[in-house]
């Protein structure tokens, strides 16, 4: 397998103006055709600094791949540098000067001699055309003193550099590959990092193909599965072993077998069913309804959304009773149950959650991180209590996930 | 000038699974208090290259941060690779031990074994404690080969993450400073970024105390202001006589004098006039509604949102005509107007907002972006049509940003 480093260029990454989601774009998809990511690393536009990165990155990696300073002005010098470093002659290629030409002259711009610096590359690179921009990029294949290495050179603007490096660098890297990688992910609500690892003991413990890792993130736990084709186990087949196995152990908190989020599931889950959803916050204020609603055709399933905040809205939009509310209070299992099927009766859906709780910070007496999820669906009617603990933006979080999932099994079996 | 490096440890960032924006954040806000960041590098959950790497920074920095690698399961050894690296002994913290064990306690969680890991040290160092997570920071100084180094351990979690770093280590910083530094922050909404620099460049050009910093992101241009004590002028005085200059030259552009979000201003404006509100979004689906409830207390002005997503909701719950859904569509300037008279009628607030529009993917000749908001508020009532550039999630962000600056502009001279 191939090591990759990713090496970006740009004062305005060690500014924090920009993340570096090139990186993690690169570092996303290198694995599919075999390349394994091991560093990242950021310099700024400094031409010393550079060189020292790129002799590094040489020294411990067989792929180099460089975001940014390739554009026309005087910070752009990423090229340059690297032929200077590499002893390599910087040469023009006429077809690329063309393409610029014909770029400016086709959106009525002049051009800037400064321009033509682009249409320049270190002697025998192979040139990768930006139909995007200006400043094409390229791959460098080198004797270098640590063994054979390519260098790549992709421009820093994403919407240049991911057709770049789809169109150019994954078929390059493919046509290399003779076992290539395979990733799967399982995700997981309502079991924390430690207990998921110590779960999977078994299945870690000694194994190197294929690989486990796991991460926590937001109250949703992400486990990779990594193989390898082994002998003629394709990789594919491990993976889906692993995973089956794993599923196994973990029964149905494992609420997908993809890396997708928990509204997405459940809106799949929905659509499948031919269900309507609407749902009614308190706490969370509209959380809910916004990640459903950010699904590109989220109005396929999703009626409408009530953010009940203050009391009267209780009463008036979700037709809790004065009388509960003075009896039970506003966070009660009372309340959840009031809410969600006034939700689902003024909304008409036939899935309805209801979201009701103490968020904090702490005001008076308030158990802050108590919550009542309410859910009706077709069958199924219920209000579940929580205690979850962390800041305001967290419970509120939590609150929002565990809703989702409580949906989800409750549709599952329908 | 303390010269920094942030070396990121966590295999999701290889694997592409997150972007590294922890380096992002501490890269933006170090400069405040006389850091500057020169590299970024970021490592798998592995030790020996950790350790190499850790030694490269150490020999090029004169402050290294570590994100990541703090948690409690197998693959978290950034603690523990770093203290063999740098020969320091671990000891328990028992103050943290405690934390741990009252944390797990109160969220009626079982702590496993390996949680308690979390209270071990490098010896000597500086406890950060974790109120949004298990796993504490710490500060280490110590005497290198290459001179008196910090090197500062911070947990991965961005939510764990930013406010250890506020808490701790701005501070840690600002301390150490002769000449303290001084920022003040400006946010705007409505002008971009390029513009904001071409209007400010009589202030920018040849200054050097303050300096002026410009960064845009999701819809809000935030201009950092920040000058040291010169001669016997504070550094305070400095940077507020610049800022009043700032404020003549963009006018009520200007939504905030500090780092504050555009729904805390409108918050706050709201509560000093003693004014209520609500919302009636569509495109949005609960992201105003959201935003403003994200803010501890926001039940003193926030009544209700609706969430109107299909066209029965809209009639049902924001009392839009029939008629005018089928003369106008849901996205219209009528539409927008009856929703926020609706939505001002049912939950009686003083102040109402609404949003309708296209926000993507296209769909048959769907104008994208096309944005209707409607604003009612005591002397006010208007809509106003926006169009929006790019995807469904930067759609919906800037509706909400400029529905909320309209509410602002709105109620600003009540």
């Amino acid at each position: 397998m191939l090591r990759a480093e990713i090496l970006s260029v740009g004062t305005e990454l060690l500014m924090g103006q920009i993340a570096n989601t090139n990186a993690q774009y690169i570092s996303k998809r290198l694995p599919e055709v075999g390349v394994g990511v091991y560093y990242h690393s950021v310099v700024g536009d400094n031409p010393a600094r550079l060189t020292d990165s790129l002799q590094l990155a040489l020294s411990r990696a067989d792929v180099v791949l460089t975001t940014g300073g390739l554009g026309p002005t005087q910070d752009d010098l990423t090229k340059e540098t690297i032929s200077n470093a590499l002893h390599l002659e910087m040469k023009l290629h006429q077809d690329s000067a063309d393409a610029i030409a014909h770029y400016f002259h086709r959106s009525g711009r002049e051009m800037a001699e400064s321009n033509l610096r682009q249409a320049y590359f270190p002697e025998n690179s192979l040139i990768m055309d930006n139909d995007e921009g200006t400043a094409p990029g390229c791959i460098i294949r080198l004797q270098h003193d640590c063994g054979e290495k390519i260098i790549i050179l992709l421009p820093g603007p994403p919407k240049e550099l991911i057709p770049m490096f789809n169109r150019h660098v994954l078929p390059f890297f493919a046509k290399m590959q003779d076992a290539p990688l395979y990733s799967r992910f399982l995700r997981i609500i309502g079991v924390g990092e430690s207990m998921v690892e110590q779960k999977l003991m078994c299945l870690v413990d000694g194994q190197t193909n294929p690989t486990l890792a796991t991460y926590a993130k937001d109250g949703v736990v992400t486990i990779r599965v990594t193989a390898h084709e082994e002998g003629n186990i394709p990789a594919e087949l491990l993976v889906s072993d692993t995973c089956s196995k794993i599923c196994d152990i973990l029964g149905n908190s494992v609420y997908a077998s993809e890396d997708e989020d928990i509204e997405v599931t459940v809106h799949r889950l929905l659509k499948e069913r031919g269900l309507t959803f609407a749902c009614a916050e308190s706490c969370t204020g509209g959380m809910l309804a916004t990640r459903m609603t950010a699904i590109p055709g989220a109005s396929d399933v999703f009626v409408c959304g009530l953010v009940t905040y203050q009391e009267s809205s209780k009463v008036v939009l979700s037709g809790v009773r004065d009388e509960t509310l003075q009896q039970f209070g506003a966070v009660s299992y009372e309340t959840a149950l009031e809410m969600v099927l006034g939700c689902k009766q003024i909304s008409k859906a036939d899935v309805a959650v209801s979201i009701t709780g103490y968020a904090g910070p702490a005001c008076g007496d308030e158990p802050v991180g108590r919550v009542y999820i309410g859910v009706s669906a077709p069958g199924v009617q219920t209000v579940r209590e929580f205690s979850f603990s962390g800041n305001r933006d967290r419970i509120r979080n939590l609150s929002v996930i565990h809703a989702l999932d409580l949906v989800r099994k409750a549709i599952l079996h329908l």
